[in-house]
């Protein structure tokens, strides 16, 4: 079976093709041919060497994948072959908070997706929802349980009738747009373009602010509400002073990281006057992984996948992605 | 201006009609000309005697209703003169849990909504949400927001990708079933006969178990989450035992009375054996109410309407209620 | 090594004594030299045949026991040898909500800790607090856990201030009271007789109820709240009718399972009049046995241990478990 | 009756006495004579010019304050004469989260508390525990209620067993610790200096830092938490970056204000490697209020206060609370 390697840092023409014998899964293991996997900014920051967990040399990259179970180990009674799953990012982490114990990832500390045959424990698996392929199952680990956990990670999360604001068409805030539609919410998505407009509003949005034409969004977003201001913000730059401005007293913004390179300080000022919080999102464990499918599955939810590529296309596949210029999901297809 | 008036226990015979002098607003009060007001089981237990709560001598009955503001006593600063308006059941519960302190309630121990002036504090109205008519605002503070209560009242509530059960098409259960999938539930819907399952499917029911065909529809609950059982119950009838079969383990059953007399003693051991929770809910405080026209708003849900009834006729109304034929609301417009 | 095991319903008499070779552990287990294991209700249930949970035929009984590591299987990285370790009751319940795959229990489908050496895997065990002999931390398990449970696990649970009921002296109710001060609550603990009224303000009760020369308790506790009623009642006999009249309007009812056999059906009507929630509480996650732990660790607590036996009296400790004449916990040190 | 008065700005020459016919209460009112009144930081920012929110012209400074019920004006049904109440210090903040609609406060954009006689409306009184002193009671609504709000205003909020950091001995931090104490955590306090040391050690403070001794106290905080960190920072002085350094990943810091004018602008780098969140707090509702009085009644707290001063040495009360001599209240006696 084949797999990429690649070193922190190594940028993508360090990826390589090695071949290895097949895995046999150990106690508590399965043994998963994968079918898709996906890229998100993390894959670009491991390559780039700016990755904020430690990366093992010669990693097989990429958490997010799904495939099809094709052994199992001794002890495993929780699927069975033939069965379609997901990986979960962290596979230590089950539920409840996350803690350092659960550091450990695929794709970064521990080999990840990118490989033909995958040796993964039973309860880091998930199941795949019906209504999903193996390639939109792939988009899910990363981007879309952040999202799930930027909307309800939060003791009562986001509720029916609430609005929320998504920035822009990355992978997060196009799940965070669906997932919000699916709990009920108001959504408002900022955007560059009226292409991106267009498609947003097919996706559900209810409103859509150009932040080219409109600068100053978290003004029209106060004014939008009624001078309220947002029940919840999903900041994906790291532009807390301005989402900080878009949110309503004692509102929420989940800060899900910085994949543009604009994050700027934040003034506490600005953070005490706006009477929100802020919180930070980094995936999520398996239950909410299990919550969300459960709430894919009902609402009939499909990830947006922008463009599919081949095993032997995925340095391309990463090219693409680096260019900034999909709306939706990047896969690679096995 | 005029007035229905009953006393407790008199029957929808004692209901008689007065005329009185327009009342004119106090400091903080509002005086609305009521547009239309709507039955709910509480409306029949009054005129029975068998209220739970106290009932003032004459009352004006009926909790529920709504209309316009024509009138500001001093210190109104909240709403103006033409604001579209419903009235809180518990005037002045505002916000946080129900205490004694709350219990007050108009067409109880407060004159209620059967009058075409009705004198209301101003902190006891909530605005009309922009795409409902008077009729249908008048069917939301009593069964609306109880429905809401049920499903969210507690910490985190529903939330999509969970399964929700109501019973039958009362009130409560169908503003339950609209209210679920608005939160993004999986809603299934007990019910009698192909008719109302054939209305229950096209309010958005994603599955329907007839009770008659299927008694033990519990076990049918069970069966169709893959033996995992409902996330959430809505109990109606006070049918305990059942609605905790069909709840999984750590779920949820929100108890919001027992309007058919049905209601059987609780053993124990059930309640044990379902490891479930068991909420009393009754009707919720103003802000509950405010947050459920947000997402009535957001998610385009106009209650359901059985039939409308003159001021003329409103003992005709209360009759048809007690028929029991009424799928939807029965609503008296003025 | 030593183990006892008995058959579901052999009674105290069909405990036996069985020689084993000593246990290797596999992969992620730990061997454990029982140092001290506890009694709880559950214990005699197993004994008589009428636990709820399915007991394997031949279990070495005895869900509660702590002790001392002393050999590692491959993969454990988290505990090392020497380590003070005690057991959760359910091994694979780390976190989040008790779900059916939580069933299999030590003592009961699973083997217990009545043996001088148990197999256990890593993530099942958590480390004693330095301030607790192994004799306290065997009491932990089901019983401590449970009424950390009964207080904490619904969202917010008890907090500074509130009033919580605890009934008598059993285990889970004498935890609860120790809990429940370092938690900030005022306690009122219902009890027989003088001398136990000593010991339950001893321990930190801020008022006793004999319920010998007040039957009507929950009266009483609605007096002392000031009309009010509890907080929270910590219910352990299934008296839940008691318990909702003793408990406030939108109060808190945890019913942790029916020790004296007095369980009594609940009238529904009570149950709705009450304005509470009931909420079903067994044991808890090992999340919760860690919190707990933190919790003792700071606020200085020691379990309450009424009696000692050796091993070999273990039939003896079952039955004076058995006579109810203990304050506190029995416990069979190794 | 006397008041005194000033101007946003004004500094403490500008506080003039003036005298005024008593007043009557109207409609749902209350008139109190003020027995003591307390300073918080927010008074020298009302004296200084620099408050967040509106100061109205000839305010009545003084946010705190408690006195006794002297007359009840119409309507008035929950307090009665001789009563002993404190006011809140946004009086139209009751229950849930704040908003918008409650911004009018006590001693800004509405009269305070530095007056013989306060006309109050009944639902901004709290009653004073029994085992506080008016002038104990008048140092609660500022920083008492911010405090608790602090501890236990997000959802679970702070829980026996966790870990409290506070920093330094301004009236926030003093009401952190003791109702932190209260609540069952171990509380970190950082301080300047052995005698500061001393005090906080006697009021119950688990472990001291010395930040003069030991800059870097967030690491020390770390190191005394295994490595994990603490549960939760309130934050008082806007050094977010470090106080997000001493929290554990998924911790809690609540941001309250920054006393010291020492805040420094956050790194988003820093936020987003917590793993924490971050909330600001701004006093808290009534409902809060009373709940910290019923934690303050049943742990027997009695605020700390360092100096009391007459109503005729007011301006010297301000220079000495200016000084930032103080460890505990200042307080005002009528």
């Amino acid at each position: 079976m084949r797999s990429y390697h690649v070193n922190s840092g190594a940028g993508i023409e360090g990826l390589s093709v090695k071949e290895h014998a097949n895995p046999v899964p150990g106690t508590g293991q399965v043994l998963v041919a994968v079918k898709a996997v996906s890229l998100s900014y993390r894959e670009l920051m491991v390559l780039r060497g700016n990755y904020v967990l430690p990366v093992k040399p010669d990693v097989i990259p990429v958490s997010d994948g799904a495939g099809e179970v094709v052994a199992l180990g001794p002890g495993v009674h929780g699927v069975k072959i033939g069965d379609r799953v997901a990986a979960t990012l962290f596979p230590s982490w089950q539920d409840g908070p996350f803690g350092l114990q659960h550091l450990p990832q695929r794709g970064g500390s521990l080999d990840g997706m990118l490989t033909e045959l995958a040796l993964i424990s039973e309860d880091s698996l998930v199941p795949i929802p019906d209504h999903l392929s193996y390639q939109e199952a792939a988009t899910l680990p990363c981007v879309g349980v952040t999202a799930w956990n930027a909307l309800t990670g939060d003791g009562v999360g986001l509720r029916a009738g609430e609005t929320l604001v998504t920035q822009g068409s990355g992978g997060v805030s196009l799940f965070a747009l669906q997932l919000g539609k699916a709990l009920g919410a108001r959504v408002i998505a900022t955007t560059s373009g009226p292409d991106k407009a267009r498609r947003l509003i097919e996706l559900g949005a209810d409103e859509v602010i150009d932040y080219r034409a409109t600068p100053d969004w978290a003004a029209k977003v106060v004014e939008l509400t009624g001078g309220r201001g947002a029940d919840r913000v999903v900041d994906v730059a790291g532009l807390l002073d301005q989402s900080l401005k878009a949110v309503a007293v004692a509102g929420h913004v989940a800060c899900v990281g910085f994949v543009s390179g604009a994050a700027q300080p934040l003034d506490p000022g600005v953070l005490f006057a706006s009477g929100a919080a802020l919180r930070t999102v980094a995936v999520g464990s398996r239950n909410q992984f299990l919550a969300m499918n459960r709430a894919m599955e009902v609402n009939r939810i499909h990830p947006v996948i922008d463009r599919e590529f081949t095993f032997e296309e995925a340095p391309d596949a990463y090219r693409f992605y680096a260019s900034g210029k999909a709306f939706g999901k990047v896969v690679i297809t096995l």
